[in-house]
């Protein structure tokens, strides 16, 4: 019997360099400044696997994020480099799923994180069905 | 028999004007500014019952957060004012735990959030009791 | 002879309180994020004055920013409020000129600034002449 | 006759990626981020012709920003890449100066500006003499 086997998951990696501005008081990054490392990640991405936030907008169509979850491990300074790792999760509901994993230079976890989104057209009404633009990404990279 | 009442959680209520700044290409707030309010909200908890990042200072604590969660119901947009309802969640863990509701013009749930902290001290040293500052609080509220 | 004496200059108040995020890593609030406080600045005059950003929308117009200038004495920490003074600089020019001081709790000039503003339409053209609604609101308030 | 010759200026590039973040309600680049890009590129420079805020933190020595003047040109929009070119303006006053322009890539200038640091230590107090290291460095780069 053949197995049809699928991809499942779809991964990106970007490096960050922590600015001066993105730490605090404390001397390390604020908290809610990974949400822009996790952006960075996503944006990556979708340059890499060719769904970008420009596609989105030419197909009248925008992806809020509806859920977002950030786990901090351990803290990043000024001057630091951090790898993002960003990973498609594939799933049959009709959302975009990313998990984040940052990783200071010393290979260490610093923080890890899910975003999840659904599509909208410009009037903020939901989409049900996956819109045509993603189901041919899904079909091009092996995902449905 | 005489049952112990004692008062689980304490509340707190904040307004915010979103900035222009805020908000995103979209035209409403961008996600990752949701931290911030919640952060309004912790602080503004923090002036009403006594509970301060300063005092935590003076006590050489820091709090950080190791846990972030946001569900988006709504948008914001630009020149709305939205109510930040922070509730401190007892627990008898090392932790304090916040949740957080953001609440639009029309009372509407916009978005949902909770943060977690833990006590540190200033050479990173998680602590695995609760510090004596942070019990003279609770059980001047009633929450020991 | 009598002579017109015209009110040239409006001037509006509002405090902000320092937020955590605003900090940096040498414990003040990071430089950048004064422009924000002028900001705040601006719309508060803009509520209290009758010309939001809003009216601007409604007339098809945007008012973006050509010039920023600011100069800082001394700095502002966590948890500190601020009064911002904003002033309308009337001109003769099709510009928008706001002038900032913000002064810390003891009334020390913590930072002052400038920005200029030009009329644009939707399409990013230039407004040569002030459009209908600046006159109008210049009329109202005695600046002509 | 000998003339001392003296090469006065340092320059360094550095490209940013517009982040869907720092874009506002307008779809472009909110004024107050270009201040984000001009540290992006003076650390840049920093870390090109050795001279960090690192250093300086070593040396106990802070450098804030007294003066940050902007001149915007054309707008920025998400996912646009710039090139920052930072100078360093060479001064015998106790000062350093870097001035800045932001490039599109279609080479058109966005943007120009100027930061001017002063020296002070951990106390605060102001340096009226150069602090050594910052001697030691303009010595090796030909500036004294």
């Amino acid at each position: 019997m053949r197995v049809k086997r699928i991809k499942t998951n779809l991964i990106s990696f970007k490096d960050v360099r922590v600015r001066f501005s993105e730490t605090d008081n404390l001397g390390i990054v604020w908290h809610g400044n990974y949400v822009k490392y996790f952006e960075d990640g996503r944006e990556a991405f979708g340059r890499e696997h060719n769904i970008s936030y420009l596609d989105q907008k030419k197909n009248r169509i925008a992806t809020p994020i509806i859920k977002l979850i950030c786990d901090y491990k351990l803290p990043l300074h000024f001057g630091e480099i951090a790898k993002i790792e960003t990973t498609y999760i594939n799933t049959p509901a009709v959302k975009m799923i990313f998990q984040y994993k940052i990783i200071n230079s010393e290979g260490k976890l610093v923080c890890q994180g899910e975003t999840v989104q659904v599509f909208v057209d410009f009037n903020g009404n939901l989409h049900l069905k996956p819109p045509p633009f993603f189901e041919a990404w899904k079909f091009k990279k092996g995902l449905l």
